[in-house]
């Protein structure tokens, strides 16, 4: 207790020092992000027996074996086409936790508003937040509220936090890719993003629109249900599906070959890339998942996304190799390849 | 998905109609943030199920009984006498957990990191949170970061969540007190309020007054191994002892009379009190616990709490009575009785 008032004497760990402090970069789930947890957060946590910070932690208690999850949101604005940053926040864990093949179960919030923030808003996100979980079966049993001085928020932010049971058997997670697999996506990629930068920009791309915000955990237990020989899960949020499969090349230290030709996008995204010089791959998702699994399987998987609601658009994008590990590649459109790399920061700030 | 920019139509709940913004009483753990959360919150997540919105909520899975906690931490300044951000998060949460009488076994931390924070003041705060995570026995599992946009933030805001066991038979809640019960407060009361008062003023009260940040999960396992029948554990933070016995009142439906002489209180307390016009009894407390139990068993907890190094100065200060159910009454220095009520807002802002 005796260090409260003192940080002299602390440094960056390098390679942070050469940013001294923090951008927005830092946030953006790309390799700024990366370096912050391998490099900062987990030596200091490994104190306590951390061991890994990934989307969500695997926790045995007595006979069963949890994921718990956590996350904070502070998209901008609060409120944007196809959702709002309470059901955002809700989806959100309820989607990390089912990514290791887990039933959310419980969830808590966390509320840090800004002093003046109008209570009819906070009224409308809260109950889109119930509304939400109720959807995914889940219960939100714990809350906290503070409150920050005018000027040091953005009207809401929201922590969510949750744990859902491992049916016993399931074994998913990052590490799992193997050489042969199939890679299969749930639909449109780039919604998300799409549908934030329009409504901060002021932007028209023709049609509006819409994030694509849901609960994963209904389309998890079919596949589950189709088989348990999945070995991937993944929600391509920040960063997009270029940065998830990146983390997931790098985590299974496999190759990654994806064929741009059959990425599902859907126009106007397509446009407003087009438009603004982004790259789909890179935009955030918040509603689709990536399922990696054998290329043996991947029909009847792909089948059975498809007759789902949230994966009525799904599509097999490319496999895992043995060659080039650690780095994703894409065939692209006009028949060449390039690599995919992760991000330094963000195309988009403050998106989830 | 359809009511994503819309909030129109939602108007505050009564009686919040008379606050139609939020203000910084809102997150002062008074009578305003018990509004919040009964008009707002519980109605809104009520269609997920939610019943309660605790402390720390009980979740049976398995045969096991969890306690499932999350706390937001906008202290500020970020390092004060006698701790930091870090540590405190770390240790509130833990607490909170060990109010239900639970072992904390992992924690997830959130952080909102405000663009222009120096990064060695984040290598110390999280350094902190191992130390602490690892002093209480506690694992850090999971983690996630979000960046703001500078002038959005305060530097750091950090979320902790985590869940512990419940041990077999015990069950040690809010609801629980009852008439002829003891109630005993583990140590000196107000040090962490006053601790971030003078050095957020400037001010100096002779000897420097350190918060009484720390795990209270060891305490409470002594206490069990003691006696399993403990009625009602409560860390009186936000608010301090007075708000934490309102809610036990009228949680249980109990009068509550306290003896003021037998408080325990510092010198430098109690003389920053008297100067500020504050009454110790509002203030915040981060490394005490109140304990309710039957007044049989009352000395032998006493003597077990004084036998650990953070319960040295604790003190039987009061009991539970049928009269005046809901109502806390104090014994006053010159021999009279007052009520003491719960705080509507708050004595001080962003102590947590």
């Amino acid at each position: 207790m005796s260090e409260g008032l003192n940080f002299e004497g602390w440094s960056c760990p390098l390679p942070l020092r050469d940013h001294p402090n923090i951008v927005m970069g830092h946030g953006g789930g790309g390799k700024l992000s990366a370096e912050l947890v391998e490099h900062l957060f987990l030596p200091a946590f490994a104190d306590s027996g951390a061991v890994d910070m990934g989307d969500a932690a695997l926790i045995a208690v007595g006979g069963a074996h949890l994921a718990f999850s956590t996350d904070s949101f502070v998209v901008r604005p609060l409120f944007f086409p196809g959702g709002n940053i309470g059901e955002l926040a809700v989806n959100g864990t309820i989607n990390d936790i089912a990514m290791r093949g887990a039933q959310p179960l419980v969830l808590s919030a966390g509320f840090i508003l800004e002093e003046g923030l109008p209570l009819d808003q906070l009224a409308a996100i809260a109950h889109s937040m119930g509304v939400a979980a109720r959807r995914a079966g889940v219960t939100l049993v714990a809350g906290d509220t503070k409150v920050v001085d005018r000027g040091h928020g953005d009207g809401v932010y929201i922590n969510t936090s949750g744990f859902g049971i491992v049916p016993e058997g399931i074994d998913i997670g990052p590490t799992r890719a193997q050489p042969g697999d199939a890679i299969i996506v749930s639909g449109t990629i780039g919604d998300h993003g799409i549908a934030i930068l329009s409504v901060r920009e002021g932007l028209e791309f023709g049609a509006t629109v819409e994030s694509d915000t849901a609960p994963l955990n209904g389309l998890v237990a079919d596949l589950l249900d189709e088989t348990r020989n999945i070995h991937v899960l993944r929600d391509p949020t920040r960063g997009g599906v270029a940065s998830a499969l990146n983390e997931i090349a790098r985590a299974s230290q496999v190759g990654i070959v994806i064929d741009e030709r059959n990425l599902p996008v859907q126009d106007a995204v397509r446009a407003a890339c087009e438009l603004l010089g982004m790259d789909p791959l890179y935009v955030a998702n918040e509603g689709k998942l990536i399922a990696i699994a054998p290329a043996s399987d991947a029909e009847r998987l792909l089948a059975r996304m498809r007759a789902h609601p949230l994966g009525r658009q799904a599509a097999i994008i490319g496999r895992v190799t043995a060659d080039h590990p650690g780095l994703v590649a894409a065939r692209t459109g006009i028949g060449g390849t390039r690599i995919v790399d992760m991000m330094v920061g963000e195309q988009l700030p403050r998106i989830c």
